[in-house]
């Protein structure tokens, strides 16, 4: 295969838009051939002085406060950074000019909005990924290799929480209002734990909830979810995001009837494997058998240093680049299928807290 | 005060019996003072070989099959480290004879029989304690005085987890057996956690739960619980018995607004503090400030040296024989209310389970 | 064979003497057969109501201001727990009454008088051990027995390093007083990880030295010292006892061709195991298969509950009351010859850091 | 400011020439203002298949297969990647047309030839600085900062380890050729934490140390080494490259009169921080008042995500771009001097090593 070029053009450019656009520019640089360009079009922002630095400082070509121009240009790739009541109307927009879709995640502000949001996306025919981003991380592939070569046995637990603390720039933002943002925490930060459980484990099919709000007129600050998944094994979901103990504290843990895995956002790399009767074996995931190895540097002893978050958020850049090129046919990726499913466990999660009981996922068809 | 004895019968001689036996000998000899000596008179045990066998190594004075004959011993305390559905009678029985109770963990099989025990207690007018012993280690102390004083500010999420592996001697054990044991792992592990949740921030109003079994007819293998507790925080408490990967794995994790402290079983002395901004600080709870500390030796360089997990029993011990003595009036054990409590949790989870509910804790008055 | 009874004498009632005294008592009650009693004949004390307090809390029959009068008493032991510069008298008065020597580490001041002092023990027939109590340490016999079965290949480096802080106590102890203590650091904390390198690797054969003070006229406060052993292998000591940001901070690593293993003081009960390519394994060093499991507790699940050092320090006492009554002939207990060999270690390591060369140590024959 | 471009030369494309060149694209994409463009001009590598991949890869505009032709490039910076031992002549060649000199570490086989280096660019008036890369490591600096304002006392301790595993490719390497490389484990993987002391405690005066080499004719595999530090700290570097345990494990901790800090390669984002009766305190060096933060992306919440070594080496890429620049004159970065004062030690330890004497570091005057 050739070198390629992905034209793109993408709405937002506060952090979450700064961080595509450095790992898009970074994604060029990875070992993996071909390597593939990403063409930095255009950048809506309504705020355009930021739109300004941010184009100034990834070199993209034009900028605009309207994303509604978006389509007009010849893009191959739309990124949806914007807040998540957004996402829907700047999706079709980009889905109607035949345009592939790359949007952030929670998909929608509601399970009936991302179920939308992904049928106007098959209807069009066109690429459709939701960012789900740990699924890029080589410790969270790492668990799901654990998982599917039967490593860990059958899987009887699968336990989370992610903690975090908003609370500074907290009620302001768009995050804590129902109606931009649909959940709060269990949207915001659940969503990754839930996509996480899909991904390595397997479907969501039952919820039980509790949630709480520290700010009046919020949507959802911490919630305590139960759920089973579809081989029968029991999750928790355990998040709070104004938890200021906490600065981003995102743990995973998947036992087995055969062993145990566990991993922490913060050490990135790791993983702790427990066998019967063998202890804990924290691995660093770093070596030439791991997932994603030699994606930037050859492997050996210097190829075991750690990765940062950057690194593999430009590891879902440059899969999503291969999509959008054209070479990859296959990819670890959340569809929007993916994204209306998580989006379904949360309506049904906040259900299930509001009505003091366990509730069915029901999954609307494709 | 001047020294004391204390003259004890005890019912079991299994594991539980041998522990209670090891830590009433160690606890002559802390430096609290006055010296108080366990006089080990007489241990019933059906097995009458492993009676005279462990009534040899702790210097027990007399054995027997038959636990009836024990209140017709001249006894200030009975220990009943007997299965669960044998606490009933036989504290009755010593009840009626006018000894002090101190009683294994769960109180009953069942949230009515748990009620009744510690009615029968009160009405009789003798000492009740029941062995929650988590409540005797230090960095279990260290946290509630942590909460207590404020330090973490308002307690918002309480959570934990209580694995381990019966599988190997499991579907045989009388801990397996509804009738005999009551709950499975959500009483005979989750219990524990219940407790310290009441010890440390505060009672359990509400539940809501998922169990599972892996063993055709018994009680509950795993479960997981969300909770309420009475001032407002969300609980979760997730336990298993059946889990290979895990040897002895009990951790708590306590947020409140200003900070956090969680604790691992494993690491017995040690509590993870978070301040906001500050990371995770690792604390040994063996210097002079803390709790329990210059119970065994002086302080100082050495005194900082780990305990054991016995000689947390043995702190157990010496409480109720300071109680039993009449030299204590306070302590920080759990009362037979405190047991009762803990089984009207447990019964309410599993009805929460069955009925796929979120139910709340209906206490029975005293 | 019957169970046995121990008659004790001891000079020294400070903290290490009550340690002696508790572990003495804990250790009637191991599972290990057949019971042994310690008989608590006499405690010698300069300070008497020091002595009358730790006398009454662990029930020595008597008590005496003079040491010269144990020999009168009709004893089995002798626990040498004073003063480092009082060790050779008391040893020799005791040796020459035929009783069973049991001294404080390190055994002497300097290797000339160590020396002297396990010579004469040797005349007179009569049982030496010296308390270098980490070789009773689960998790150091552990290590012992990976490089005994070739777990870790050829072993290549030893590091260790032992930081604590006695500056509050500091220049007022014998212990900064070089003719009374002898060697500060290195002879104190030092003496500890030379003995542990010895009894888990093997002798030391070279040193040089780098030491330093902060109390004027006091004896070495600090050294780092690089050695090789008599496998070739290299070998770091480095012991700091004026470090105040560190609590009891004693770490051991040794590396091997084909693995690794590290302990720290603190946690008492883990090790940590590298082998090549896996990662960091921490195993708890409290099952079934480990060393001195069983000795409080049947193993199992409970068995794997962490033990403290109280208790490693009663290991060491059922092993030196096994070896005083006649019923153990072999023992992990440093010997005199042990205790004289690290004070050739510790006194050529002050001659390295003196003279700026790298010393081969030479051990006086038997 | 205004943004820049600086033309570059590179002498090697093996594994850290890909490092180099990676880094140095990332590199233009920092917030840091202006932004400054790496013209990748020219690449030298003797391979010439490896020569071109990498130049499609990182996008270099020529290559050679002579690097004598650099020089007649129009360049602003010459980065030496090439082994050791043609570290001088290169350098000498680029220093002779005006070119700025960046060079790999360490700068030269022994320190009379670094020596040279050094002098040699001085004369020429030249930029010239030495790739000790853990300069740019966030927690390095954050480390360095504590120990200047005095946050940990007097320093009292600096003690490091650095072991990894290079026997796979080991014998063949030319890092293993004393003509090519210099020292062995010593010059490769302890200069680095040479530097370090250097850097965030002060300078190296007096060595003593022991070496082994598992490989006949080569060089020192391992190393032991104790040093004075100009304040009168003690000092440990024990190096071993022939370590098959250890992937990659540096460890570096620092104590003083009032504290002590601790960090770990593998956990490149924390350091651990000990405060008398305090515990030990993890802090993630990722917080808005951290060096370096915000160099990539915002601070904040997600700005608190863990960085990777690849974006430490960019660290220093940016200011090498910088100082090539003219737009930084003052920056972390060491100077040839530093990389001559390194050399001076590694040659020192040998020295002492092979005399079995302690010895001052006798630095040569500027």
């Amino acid at each position: 295969m050739s070198d390629a070029r992905v034209r793109i053009g993408m709405l937002g450019a506060g952090f979450i838009g700064q961080m595509h656009s450095l790992a898009m520019r970074s994604a060029r640089y990875t070992r993996l051939q071909p390597a593939i360009e990403a063409d930095l079009v255009v950048l809506a922002e309504a705020d355009a002085g930021l739109a300004r630095e941010v184009a100034h400082r990834y070199q993209w070509r034009h900028t605009t406060t309207d994303w509604g121009v978006l389509p007009t240009h010849e893009l191959d790739l739309f990124i949806n950074a914007g807040p998540n009541h957004l996402h829907r109307a700047a999706c079709e927009a980009a889905a109607q000019a035949g345009i592939g879709l790359f949007c952030e995640k929670p998909l929608a502000p509601t399970a009936d909005e991302a179920y939308d949001i992904w049928r106007i996306t098959v209807r069009h025919g066109v690429l459709h990924r939701c960012a789900y981003m740990h699924r890029f991380i080589p410790a969270i592939q790492f668990m799901r290799r654990l998982v599917r070569e039967g490593e860990l046995g059958e899987i009887t637990n699968f336990r989370s929480s992610f903690l975090l603390d908003m609370s500074t720039d907290g009620a302001t933002s768009w995050r804590f209002d129902r109606a931009k943002a649909g959940a709060g925490a269990i949207g915001d930060l659940g969503s990754h734990h839930i996509d996480v459980a899909r991904f390595v484990v397997g479907e969501v099919v039952r919820v039980s909830a509790m949630v709480a709000s520290r700010h009046e007129g919020a949507n959802d600050d911490a919630a305590v979810v139960t759920a089973q998944l579809d081989n029968g094994a029991l999750a928790v979901f355990d998040v709070n995001r104004v938890s200021p103990a906490h600065d981003l504290s995102g743990r995973i843990e998947i036992d087995g009837t055969r062993g145990s895995v566990a991993w922490h956002m913060q050490r990135l790399n790791e993983v702790v494997i427990r066998k019967p009767r063998q202890g804990a074996r924290t691995e660093f995931v770093t070596r030439p058998e791991h997932p994603l190895e030699g994606f930037w540097l050859p492997g050996g002893i210097q190829g075991s240093h750690p990765l940062g978050w950057n690194e593999c958020f430009a590891h879902q850049s440059r899969d999503i680049l291969g999509l959008a090129a054209g070479q990859l046919t296959e990819s670890p990726a959340a569809t929007f299928e993916d994204g209306y499913r998580v989006a379904q466990v949360v309506d049904t999660v906040l259900e299930a807290a509001n009505t003091g009981r366990s509730i069915a996922v029901d999954y609307r068809p494709s």
